[in-house]
Order: structure tokens, then C-alpha cells, then sequence
């Protein structure tokens, strides 16, 4: 990191991310992301499958897997990048995170919600317990995906038909 | 997947997944995840990283991606599983997904906040239009990604201290 952090960033910018899915395996997704904004980075190969109590060949991790490891990446990220610009020194962090979700069946289907999210941060550091919780509290606010639970988002689809994308 | 779908499984049920990360190069973090319930499943072993922009190494995907895959994915494997539940023929599916975020700088860290979400379903199948929205429409409802996505969560901070773990 530069000693001058948001250097030679705009004061505000969109940070874009993209992946495009293929349906491989019996429940395998191969799947390859993208940052699109706001520089180019990528491609980075990843995969989803299920166990075999969901039809799954267990060949890579559940959808779930990657979400909560995504999360915890990104709190972790966070914790570290400011800890350079608020002066904190880090000698050791790990998280823990757990995440529950409702599952209900409905008929032949079933519909899910969620119900809790807890983050235990461990750092290890030699300053005082003040500017640690100032630290972790400005990680929740640059953490993207902290942020992305925290508020209700809507996600616009969209299905190719023969008479092209139809909203959904 | 059995004839009978949700067979064996209680009406309603806890999905928990939790996730351990360390702290391990400049800016990588070694993850491992568990599924605990309603069963045990892993550890499946996942690392985010940053690229050297951001003062990473670029080892790994940054939880950004592992994110949006697991979105990606979550969405596509509702639809491979209700299909088999809903009789509707797959004769192929992949998926586009676009995430953006709002990132504004504040002194020397920053904030962010979701913009917008986009899915694009493109499915093959012989079966009539009405069958694959109907389809798209129940997945939606038992992806837990999306579910969580569209509400606003509390996630719950603790930290530890000498004295032990202190909400934060």
C-alpha cells in the first residue's frame, strides 16, 4: 500500500464484478469471474457442485461454501488494508463466521431465509483496545459484502427467450 | 435425487455454515469451511487474495469473486433441482451475473454500498415458456443467497479481548 492510500483513485468509483456459469456435471457449475471496474482482473476459475444427498458428484464446494468464505475473506481484507491507514499494527487476526439459514419445505420444492450472521474477530496487537474496535468498526463499513447484507437489495433477472432477454 | 424430494427431512430444518480464516501472506487468507448442519460436509478449503494493487500477491481470488460465484452458483443449482422437481427438461443452462458496488473515499479509508444486481438465465429446454419462468420464480425463492441478499441481516460482531469475547 502507498502512504497515501485513495491516491490517484476518484473520490468515488464502481467496483464491478461479473461471472458466467456453465452447468458441467450432474449439479457442477464451472464458473469464471471477473473485477470489471474498476481495472481489469481475472479470470478466476472456480467451481460449485453438491454432495451426493443433492444429486452431486462432491467435486467442489457448495455455492454456500464460497459465500461464507467470500464473507469472511472480505471482513479479513478489510481488517487489513485499513489496519495500515489507521496506524494499528496486526500481529495476528483470524476470524470465525457462521452463518444460518431457514429451510422449509414446500411441496416437492422448498423455500429458504436467513436467519443469523456472527463474525468473531481475533487480532493479536500491541495497541490499545480503543483503536482496535475503531479499526473493526471502519472494516464493517468498507467491507463490501458487510455491507451488501446489512440493506435489501434487489436483484433484476432477466431470461433469454426466442424473442430475446425478457425481464423476469 | 429421489422420487420424492424433501423425503426423510423434518418441514422445516437449520442450514449453518461456518468458515475459519487465518490471516496468512501480505494480504491472502487461508479459509476453511464447514457445513454443520442439518449435516456435516467439508472441510472444504478456499483462500482469498489480493492483486498488487491492493498489496496482495494475486494467489488467490479476491472474496469479491468468491462471492459472486457462490451467488452464481447458488442461483443455477436451485434451477437443476427444482427442474427434476418441477419437470422441466434441461438441455442446457448458464448463467450471467453482474454485481456492482459504490465506492466512496473517506480521509484515508473508505466507504461502500451494493449498487445493483443482475441475473441472466439463459435455459434450453423443450418445455413451454410458462413451465421455465415458473421454475426460474421457485428458485429464486429457495436460493438462499438470493433470499439473504433481499433483506436487510444483522450481523452480530464479536471481539476478543483479555477480559473475553466482547460484542461489538
Amino acid at each position: 500500500m502507498s502512504d497515501t492510500p485513495n491516491a490517484g483513485l476518484p473520490p468515488q468509483a464502481e467496483v464491478v464484478f461479473d461471472c458466467h456459469g456453465d452447468a458441467t456435471g450432474k449439479m457442477r457449475n464451472d464458473l469464471v469471474v471477473h473485477m470489471r471496474e474498476p481495472m481489469l482482473e481475472g479470470p478466476f476459475e472456480l467451481a460449485t457442485d453438491e454432495g451426493p444427498f443433492h444429486g452431486g458428484d462432491a467435486s467442489a464446494p457448495p455455492p454456500l461454501a464460497l459465500f461464507v468464505a467470500g464473507l469472511t475473506g472480505c471482513i479479513m481484507t478489510q481488517i487489513r488494508a485499513f489496519a495500515k491507514r489507521l496506524d494499528v499494527t496486526l500481529d495476528d487476526l483470524s476470524v470465525d463466521c457462521r452463518v444460518a439459514w431457514d429451510w422449509t419445505a414446500k411441496g416437492r420444492i422448498y423455500e429458504t431465509a436467513p436467519k443469523s450472521f456472527e463474525i468473531d474477530v481475533d487480532i493479536t496487537s500491541p495497541d490499545a483496545e480503543e483503536a482496535v474496535v475503531a479499526l473493526i468498526n471502519a472494516a464493517k463499513k468498507g467491507c463490501f459484502l458487510e455491507q451488501t447484507l446489512g440493506v435489501a437489495n434487489t436483484i433484476n433477472h432477466r431470461m433469454k427467450t426466442p424473442d430475446g432477454w425478457k425481464a423476469g
